[in-house]
Formats: C-alpha cells, structure tokens, sequence
C-alpha cells in the first residue's frame, strides 16, 4: 500500500510518499514540499498548491492520502490557511475518489515516537531510522509529511482496499446528489 | 457587469448573481443556497460545494466572485469551515482565470446600509430595496450573497476589464511557474 503524507501549508507544504506491504519495511518513494510565494494573492497560492499536489497524486498514484488535522493553538491567520490548504489535498481526494484520513499531530507522534509528546528533533530522527535514510529530509515539513504517512500505515493500514471501495461509492453517490442540486 | 456573491460554508453557502452596467439600476439573475449535510465527511462537502458554485459560474458566467472575507470572532471550528469554503470559491476564480475579491463584512454592512454596524435585518430590507424584489430572499445566506454583489458593483465595479486582464495573467503567470515545481 501505497501512503502519500499531507503536511498542509501555504508557505510550505510537505509531502512524502511511503510504502509498506504485508509485514514487509517501510519504503520511502518521495519526499518534498511546495513553496507558494507570500506576495501572491491568496486564490493563487491555492491553486499553485492544488496543481503542485494533484502532480504528486498523479506522479506516485497513492493508495490513501493521509493529512494533518489543523488545530487552534496557532493564531487564526496561521489556521485559516493551514486550514485551506488541507481543504485543497482533501478536495483532491474526494475527486479522485481516493480514500483520505486525518490525523491529529499527537496521533503522528505517539505513532512514530511512542509519545504523545515528542519534539520535533525525537520524531525526525525516527523517521530517518524507520525509513533507513542516510540523512533527515529538510525542511522539516517534508520530514512531517513522512511520519504521517507512517502513521497511517501504522495505524489503518489493513483496510486499504475496503477504504478505496467506501470512497469510491461515497463519491459516486455524491456526484448523483451534485447532479440535482438545484439552480433558481 | 456581472457579479457573483459568495457568502461561504458549509453547512449553507449562499450565492447571489447581480448585474450592473453603465448608470443602470441593478439586477438579480440569480439566488439560492448550497447546502452540504453535516452527516458527510469533510472532504465530499468540498466537493459537493465545488461542484455546486462551478454549476453556478457556469451557468451565470460571472465577470468577477466577490467573497466574504472570514473572520475571526466566530469560534474556531467555524472559522476553519467557513475558510475551507471560501477557499473554494476562490480556487474556481483562479482556476477559471476570474479576477475573485474579498470583501469584509463590515464593508459590505457600509455599502448597502451606509452603516458598518447595521443589523441583518435592515440589509436584507436594502437588498430588498435595491434588487426591486417582491420578498426578501430566505435563507440570509442567500441574501448576504446578494449584499456582497452589491457591494463589489459600488465599490470595484469601474475597472472589471482591467480585474479581469489581470487575472488571466496572473493565471497564466501561475501556471507557468506551477510547470516548474520540482519533483524528487
């Protein structure tokens, strides 16, 4: 199964690509992040973030996307756009009809660290140990967007198949509710 | 000039097309709500919502989406959906390559009303007012939808030729540059 990691942002957004299959090791196929320029408006930054995420999905074709659920301890301005921009990775999913899970980052952490709690450096070093990387990616968005995908191979990793076949139909009765939404 | 008003959410997201040319009075071509159940998951709301305003934009093939610009006072998990589906709306403007601008609702208050503190009832009677309609529209999100067009024809509505110049560029600007995003 196949696991692209969202860790969303308008700045920067991390994405990894991680790989597992029956009791096999954890893979790492991609990593990377999309930049968005701070001086462009708001609707572009959206959609140079829409276009740089639906090449990933395209590119590495995963299974499942996996994306951080935002919280309130950032200030609003923070949130709202972090927000946004896993509104884009999630809207991705539902068209392709790809399954798509959010985990809390203490999820991330309890997952990869054991703890609830770790830093940022713990949870980077074991993510360079369980993916047998020779360095940590940086920035530290990317390394993020790995541990998530972990996470979800860790934690949902068994129903891969039932869950596309759930999003598959979820979508489809969608676009049949869609087609009658009714214009004055 | 035509314009599209987004009053975003998720739970009802308000649309209302208004037109305007030269010395004209205004007038509605159009108003209604998409409303997206609670009991779906997050990401097919997105997409149940796009679908909906690309019907509209579609149909009423807007010059310019004027959007609300979401604040802050609204408690936190609000705030994240109701940023989620203005960012939406402006995805379709960008992808579309259609100039999209936020308008406050402070702004939108002074615009009809002339006060920046008037009540939703004394806009909906304005908007009433203004659009020459035999009732007031229900729900109010259909009604802020048409406030919001209103407020982008008096207050942006001289240079939508030049907006909309703009925005094609900046889209194919942003194409360009999105071409290029690096993949590992």
């Amino acid at each position: 199964m196949r696991v692209l990691g969202v860790d969303p942002g308008l700045t920067r957004c991390g994405l990894g690509v991680v790989d597992k299959s029956g009791s096999q090791a954890l893979t790492m196929v991609g990593v990377g992040v999309i930049r968005t320029s701070p001086d462009l408006a708001l609707e572009l930054r959206l959609l140079e973030l829409e276009q740089g995420i639906l090449e990933w999905v395209e590119k590495y074709q995963p299974d499942v996307i996996a994306v951080e659920r935002v919280f309130s301890q950032l200030n609003v301005k923070t949130a709202m756009a972090t927000g946004q921009a896993a509104g884009v990775a999630l809207l991705i999913a539902a068209r392709a009809g790809l399954p798509v899970v959010m985990h809390t980052p203490s999820e991330v952490k309890a997952a990869v660290t054991g703890s609830g709690r770790a830093d940022k450096k713990q949870i980077a070093q074991m993510v360079q140990r369980l993916l047998r990387l020779s360095e940590i990616p940086k920035p530290v968005d990317s390394t993020d967007a790995l541990a998530l995908a972990i996470c979800h191979h860790w934690r949902g990793g068994g129903d891969a198949k039932l869950a596309t076949a759930l999003a598959k139909e979820k979508a489809r009765l969608t676009k049949a509710r869609v087609s009658k939404v009714g214009l004055i």
